[in-house]
């Protein structure tokens, strides 16, 4: 954190103004003296080595490390207590009431923090000037009688809390909480204090637990399979391959040599199929060096598994146990009946503009450039011959002002900026108006309006938008019209225009392209092709038709690639994949053109699918998203006990990452370019 | 693999001579040609766009990827079959038996290599003339008839199994295992060959089944205990502290800056105490750049936990729990009862010398110099006043003379060797033997002899090793004796001298010294007191006694650490932590002498603490090493699915780690030293 650069807003480093006083010799292993400045602390100078005094946050510490053992939790305390009862119990200090200079009342919240019972100190007792001295929230050990509670229920009291309460006796203080730290259950801390936020933020803590209660359920559903699936742990030192995502890389003391940390486990999972292991699965850590979004980390976890003698309809079926098993044990909503629905890739391209939408709040997309006049297309876009798409987004009240005022707000917002800026040309928008000459749709003229109508079947006040792009088969995650859908779904959302949608949509997207062009912002599969593996490059052609299409035009190829959708969100992908070395080697060489010693790099995988593989299939879930997207948040941030949060993908509670010292540069053989 | 420099056994590489005969522009997305050399494949040379004609491989392919689905699999066929249905199962192919021209058995392994079948061919269907064309071990789908098994059972079968048999139909050849692969259950491959070593290997199979089955038992101990462990999961990508071990870094895409990998997720763990969450628990990945030994890896897995508002004891106890719940689950001997027992370290250093000690076998150590001569204390040793100690090992038979064989051949193999060449001192050897004058103690004197006899109980035959060392406190994990007590007894049960020990004996070892003195060849604390923890800096005094001696001499503090050990295995360690901002501080810069830089390192620990941390303690257990015990396994690497195998921890199976690309170097802002 001090490399971090950023503004301390609480004075947390006060005791790094801690120093010696008076030092012995620095090579003499004992310490023959010492001085504190910490605030509650005072200095002490010691000079004899026989008998030194011992500075205070010494003698404060002896009796911390000697506290009472508790003699309950407060679960088997509330279900255990008998009045008169001497317990012991362990928990945080809440708020004081002095009652009267004899009497002072205290909440102490449990260890877990889910319970807090009512503490009542008299003045006779030596511990109530003790508890006088100690802030709210710091950690103690209380011994104290039970007794029937007396006093009126104070607030934040819970029925099965409000029957006893503890007669003080003795109160050992095991820590301080600072005075400094305004602690809330609404305090937003920055991400340095990330422990003061998991503290004050039980929501944040029961995120948490609901994924390791997520995590297990996953688990039974998977080993209470038939055959059972088995968690097998696969290498994190692992070595770069042209799969797709930059790698990050783990140079080792041998000059020029380094591991490469994994994208995910899918060559060692293929290699498992290849070994007798015929169903595996584990909760993997992986890792992409890409830059941080709201939902991508630069570490993940996912829910990865795999299947032998498998096709993807075997790995859909699997998921969709694991989905159901979720709802139904952990959701309000009720669990998805029967198989999900599989749509193919063309299809959600076309009806939605997107491989992952939110099909929830309708406003599909249609196909209308043939129906449109010329002089129309040449207004929307100056594309030649482009295809233009449009939806419907229904007004409320049947009131046009309010539909242009809300087009107009979102065409002048920051998120509808980027549409108006289109090369390709803006979007083309219409307000539907029953009191205007063809309802507004002048400019489509008599018959193009009529058409239009007919297929959108738009009423009084709806908005009907028009978007342009190339004439191009679809490729990628999506189409302008379908970002433009689904931002303004979003502006129409957030500026209270529509209700937020509710419930989950699920839906398996299939029959992805096995191969789409490269990009060249990424670091890619290293091929000189111009095409890309829409996947990965394991993924396998669905139909004996598509293996055909190899040859003749593997553009057209489709995959037996299914990647699981849910309200706008892809949970996770998954494929059939090629379990033939002739064929796997095929398409690393002569479809994806890779270079030799690329190729080179997957000769483990090509051994392991020689060696009589059988065919195999899987999938990966995003774990991180899927809690994120049971539990509602926006950012996966919210689901992961220390997230990175910096663009760069700091982590800012500890400070990292951190600058290379010489000495490690050295150990490694390496040294920073100049 | 390529680079790994190996000589391959099998000619698993013969498809890398595939090349393209006639190729089609590099540039162009669309392959026009192919041709491949692959054994089983004819080349083909496609001269027509239009027309391809489909290389074999991929002809075969095609027939692969239409596979039929099973509609049982084995546990179900056998449950439920009937005769004359028709079925259709996966699985590996056996070896052929054929009984006439005219009609062939085949056993098929379904796929999990646990069940498997008999399957009659008839040569009146043309599946018999292509079950003939398959290799053994190949993955196929079978179409076929249920019927009972008339033949007499084959060798291997199992009685559940023995009941049907399935007459052939069809069969869906799905890969084909190399006939050049020679593989049998005893088979043993290579390293690089790990699939082919998991597929002919069942115990190491049901050896990954078996971690599995304890991972999940230890979670539910976690899990079910009052108030529950929570799962949850810390960063791999930390940053770089000095806790004791070398890290791995993970350079980043800002120059100078990387993140390392963590050696465990002590800090983060720590960091969740004062966070609120008071038990913590996960299966961790950690990772230390050390060389490589039979039972440590650069990659290994951890089951790491944390409690707050606790002691050792608490975890003790806790883990107690775990180790019970896994006996009585999944071995055979005995749980072991109550709490184990608690040995303090200076009690197993004294009596066997070792900090892990293996306590089946006796051979307890008794210190004995008071009572020597001087001129045998000068024989033993050149040392002056050093400490002297002995231990009797019994003979077999009475028999002196196969005594006096055994200690011959250890001192004279590889195993005795460095003993011998101890510049302390080699080991003091004497035969007990009644019929030699003072039964062979001459050289003690009557009345020391008479004192060793009385503390020894020799009889007619043992065997007693004196060994001196310097005077000096116990430090470190042993003493010369105490290796010599180790090697001594393996070699004796490796040369049949003596049976190996059985059953587990579980003990903690508790009150380790806090600190000990630093060793150079360690990276280290990076303190300049000459002391280092022993633990680790975050490591709590045990009593307010140690708190003291913090002032006056921190090398006699005992810490509140506790290592588990089994039969000369330690399973893991723990200790309760200094939970205090100022002590934790005052450890580091006062006592380990950090220097200021590498303190501020600790800084997001230290403001963790000092936002009212409670006490806590905790500990982690060498999952990997764990398992291997309960299997009797001597290396982790037989419980690991792909383990690192080489001194430098070479991945030799996927051939890591890698040379590192200049673009990679480039990436990353750094150069090879030169």
């Amino acid at each position: 954190m001090l490399s971090a650069g950023v503004q301390l807003p609480l004075r947390l480093r006060s005791s790094f103004t801690i120093s010696s006083l008076i030092r012995g010799s620095r090579s003499t292993p004992c310490v023959r003296s010492i001085a504190a400045s910490r605030r509650f602390h005072r200095p002490a100078c010691l000079r004899e080595q026989q008998s030194p005094e011992l500075p205070s946050f010494l003698e404060a510490y002896k009796k911390a490390v000697e506290f009472p053992s508790a003699t309950h939790d407060f679960e088997s305390f509330f279900s255990q207590a008998e009045p008169n009862a001497e317990v012991v119990l362990h928990g945080y200090l809440g708020h004081r009431s002095d009652l009267s200079k004899k009497l002072s009342f205290v909440r102490l919240t449990d260890p877990t923090m889910k319970h807090s019972l009512q503490v009542v100190a008299f003045a006779k007792n030596e511990a109530f000037e003790q508890l006088k001295s100690l802030n709210v929230h710091s950690p103690v050990a209380v011994r104290g009688t039970v007794q029937k509670k007396k006093a009126k229920p104070t607030e934040g009291d819970k029925p099965a809390e409000d029957t006893w309460e503890l007669a003080l006796k003795e109160i050992h203080p095991l820590n301080d909480f600072p005075k400094e730290i305004i602690m809330t259950p609404e305090t937003v801390f920055s991400p340095e204090h990330r422990y003061l936020q998991l503290r004050s933020d039980a929501q944040l803590r029961d995120a948490l637990r609901f994924r390791a209660k997520a995590h297990n359920i996953c688990k039974q559903e998977l080993e209470q399979s038939q055959p059972p699936f088995t968690e097998i742990e696969t290498p994190l030192l692992f070595k770069s391959t042209p799969e797709g995502a930059r790698e990050f890389l783990v140079p080792t003391r041998r000059a020029g040599l380094a591991y490469a940390l994994p994208q995910s486990p899918q060559q060692y999972k293929q290699i498992l199929m290849a070994s007798g292991l015929p169903r595996y699965f584990q909760f993997a850590r992986c890792f992409r060096d890409e830059d941080l979004r709201a939902d991508r980390q630069p570490e993940f976890t996912q829910l990865d598994l795999e299947m032998s003698f498998a096709k993807g309809e075997d790995v859909m079926r699997t998921v969709e146990g694991v989905i159901r098993r979720l709802w139904s044990n952990l959701m309000k909503d009720p669990a998805p009946e029967g198989p999900l629905r599989r749509v193919p890739y063309q299809e959600v391209m076309a009806r939605y503009g997107s491989d992952k939408p939110d099909t929830r709040y309708g406003m599909e997309i249609i196909k209308i450039d043939h129906l449109l006049p010329v002089d129309l297309v040449g207004k929307i876009s100056d594309l030649n011959d482009p295809i233009v798409e449009a939806f419907k987004l229904e007004g409320n009240e049947n009131n046009p002002a309010e539909t242009h005022q809300f087009i107009s707000q979102f065409l002048d917002s920051p998120a509808g900026a980027p549409f108006n800026s289109n090369p390709d040309g803006g979007p083309g928008v219409f307000v539907y108006n029953g009191k205007q000459p063809l309802c507004g749709l002048q400019p489509f003229g008599f018959e193009a309006a009529e058409q239009v109508e007919e297929l959108l079947d738009p009423d009084h006040g709806d908005l009907i938008i028009l978007q342009a792009r190339p004439r191009a088969p679809f490729s990628g995650g999506s189409t302008p019209i379908g970002d433009l859908r689904r931002a303004l779904h979003a502006f129409a959302v957030s500026s209270g225009f529509k209700s937020a949608p509710t419930g989950f949509d699920f839906m398996w997207v299939v029959d992805f392209p096995l191969f789409s062009p490269s990009s060249d912002s990424e670091p890619g599969q290293g091929g000189a092709a111009g095409l890309s593996s829409t996947h990965h490059p394991f993924t396998a052609p669905k139909t004996a038709a598509d293996v055909d299409l190899l040859l003749t035009d593997p553009s057209k190829a489709v995959a037996d690639h299914y990647d699981l959708v849910v309200n706008g969100v892809e949970l996770g992908g998954g494929s059939r994949r090629i379990h033939d070395a002739a064929v796997q080697e095929f398409i690393f060489r002569d479809i994806l053109q890779m270079p030799a010693e690329r190729l080179g790099d997957f000769s483990h995988l090509l051994d392991a699918l020689r060696a009589g593989c059988p065919p195999h299939a899987g999938l990966a879930l995003g774990f991180d998203r899927l809690v994120a997207v049971m539990l509602g948040k926006e950012s996966v941030r919210d689901v992961i006990a220390f997230p990175k949060t910096g663009k760069g993908g700091d982590d800012a509670m500890v400070g990292a990452p951190t600058p290379m010292t010489a000495q490690a540069l050295e150990t490694y053989h390496l040294q920073l370019l100049k």
